[in-house]
């Protein structure tokens, strides 16, 4: 199979997108998947928040611009990339905070059952997580099991309350399938809870259609919502009613202007609100999602693919990158938008990569990792990154001294 | 006694600050207690983390302009305005999910004590967060004894486990007595968490000095940080290794970049952090703090009461006022940066202020809350809002209907 990088570039669909985004020219950014692009409605939106909605308008910008609903006007406009109704979700707090609520909240509606089936190589906070609801609540209504991947459907016994799981790895950019193990951890009575955080604006989902219970995900990777943006909470709706969770803050309460001493949650989604949000850090993500006005998930997850699946065709024409080795699924179905490989010296190659424009990233202990946002990457790029490892490896650039000394976040 | 406003604003040593500030020329913004006013650092600042930062530096931010010690540094420039020493403030979250990180961590370090003293008329959101916890834990670990402000003194005995406590009443201004209070509940054995929403940035502190176990407070009030805002946590040295929070994030860990899967809290004030922080929220708010360099909380303080006596002083002066009912304290010592008034109008009478270029705030059910902010209000701004007020009163321009309908934020 033979490509034509220049036809591949003029066929896309998404191309004029990155026209969206304020990027540095020289610079291939492949780390779409730790930080997002700055997406120019964001930096325009940001400037009115600042100047004329806090500088001029004040207090008033709590109704005028209608801040109090932000929380759920930004939730409503990640549901459709979530494959979710109106109604069920909400952007606030950070996803650590968020799964400690879901946590709770379906541990809550489980009595007699306190198992928490997640997987070892998880993202390390959602286990942590677990960790301090157990230690808060004992083993008697908390405990983490914590499997092998390949382990997860046996784990699945009619003694666990929760299965707790990020549908793609964010090592190796494996997809777990949503529809079985929701469906399989249903069979025995158990409420699935899932993390999006690689998921939400890369691929598509369908938590309504797979009947997903709870969900979190990240408002700063593929969403583009700037470093640290809130995150955002799925909760389906037929829950509603039932239950509760324990955060409650003035913001989830039903009226939080009566100032009443008694905490009343809200109805539906919003009673997963807890303190006042930051506005200008939500409003760079409301904005932000406007990039995916007038595309589909499957044009994003089509152009994904091809993007990986280009890279991986140029790796294999040099034998010099034969030492980076593959640790992502091969088929491009079976992985999320990022391609990752292990090698002993990753951390260097990192460093080099990173110092000739292409920005990968690290990940413990030898893992580099790419990421492919179709909505601010061409064909081009990917040939070009290919072009710049080649010459990395094959000229060792990469055991020169500078490129080793750890800096305090990898 | 006569006030000459021009000579107060001629010898006003703070006078400079106001130009630190973009503020509508127009209004007398007396809502600084709700949302300060922007400043000018923080407009410059945002646009440089957006643009240079996120825009150009992108992931390498995190490193390169040390995204990853901004929850501290901006702690550590908090601290003073504490009266707080060095390696115990943190900027993190919402003040809801700081409350709650300090209460499950001062509970568990009681055992075989469950009762949470707090005040009835406390700021809502604390109690919902103890409601919250009792839920969670059962009244044999965790039950709310809210109690008048009166009671607060007799109902501290050695089967307490906690006093939670706003230093500042939102509604009226009064001011509780931290030195006192402390001494009295440690006497007990009793844990001390302050809230400090309504008093950092307004009042002089001495958490140390008072021996205050744990404190949170707000970023957007007297601090001026943005809507929304990240709060801060203050927890004694004396505690940190004898505490364990329940929000295990990975931001709290030792080394949260080797991706254990095993949770390891950090030294010190860190473990208090838990996910990812918005980092354009936080540079607002460290950049805003500038506006303290080279002031004294001394010298605010005394612009502050200088500002709220001669408010009173101006309004005894009019009969058309009386009606205004003062709820703060008299004496000016016993009180914040705010006077409140209750009045059966108080809506419409706000809002018509407002109409008239005058921000105050409502509070249900029946008060109109001023607020003084000495870095950005002058005397003579003092003596317009009375006459604008005076004016509404006697002309009761307040009775008019656009005046009535409450808006969803009030």
């Amino acid at each position: 199979m033979s490509y034509n990088i220049a036809q591949l570039d003029k066929q896309d669909v998404l191309a004029p997108k990155r026209a969206l985004f304020n990027l540095p020219e020289e610079v291939i950014y492949l780390d779409g998947n730790s930080l997002g692009a700055l997406p120019k409605a964001s930096v325009e939106r940001i400037q009115q928040v600042v100047n004329q909605q806090w500088g001029n308008d004040l207090i008033s910008s709590w109704n005028k611009h209608n801040w109090i609903d932000l929380p759920l006007q930004t939730g409503e406009k990640i549901a459709p990339l979530l494959g979710a109704g109106p109604d069920q979700v909400v952007v606030c707090d950070s996803i650590s905070v968020n799964l400690y609520k879901l946590l709770i909240t379906a541990l809550t509606m489980q009595s007699g059952r306190a198992k928490v089936v997640s997987e070892q190589d998880n993202f390390p906070t959602d286990l942590y997580m677990v960790q301090g609801v157990q230690t808060l609540l004992g083993e008697t209504r908390c405990q983490l099991i914590s499997v092998a991947s390949e382990d997860i459907e046996n784990a699945l016994t009619d003694d666990v309350a929760v299965l707790m799981l990020t549908h793609i790895n964010f090592r190796t950019g494996r997809i777990h399938d949503m529809q079985r193990l929701t469906r399989l951890a249903h069979q025995k009575g158990i409420i699935v809870i899932w993390d999006l955080a690689h998921s939400a604006g890369a691929v598509p989902l369908a938590l309504d259609e797979c009947n997903v219970d709870f969900a979190v995900g990240c408002g700063y990777k593929y969403l583009n919502g700037g470093p640290g943006a809130p995150a955002f909470l799925y909760a389906a709706k037929r829950h509603h009613n039932k239950i509760s969770q324990p955060l409650n803050g003035w913001m989830g309460h039903a009226k939080p202007f009566e100032f009443s001493p008694r905490y009343d949650a809200a109805p539906g989604i919003k009673q997963f609100l807890t303190g006042t949000p930051s506005i200008i850090a939500m409003a760079a993500l409301d904005a932000a999602l406007d990039v995916f006005d007038s595309v589909s998930m499957a044009q994003i997850r089509q152009k994904s693919s091809a993007l990986t699946e280009l890279f991986l065709h140029l790796k294999r024409q040099h034998p010099a990158l034969d030492d980076l080795v593959l640790c992502s699924p091969t088929d491009s179905e079976l992985r999320g938008s990022q391609l990752s490989f292990s090698h002993p010296a990753a951390y260097a190659i990192c460093q080099a990569l990173i110092d000739h424009n292409v920005v990968p990233d690290f990940r413990a202990p030898d893992i580099v990792r790419f990421g492919f946002t179709p909505l601010y990457l061409s064909f081009a790029d990917v040939a070009k990154a290919i072009a710049v490892l080649h010459n990395i490896m094959q000229q060792r650039l990469y055991t020169h001294n500078k490129y080793r000394t750890k800096a305090a976040v990898t």
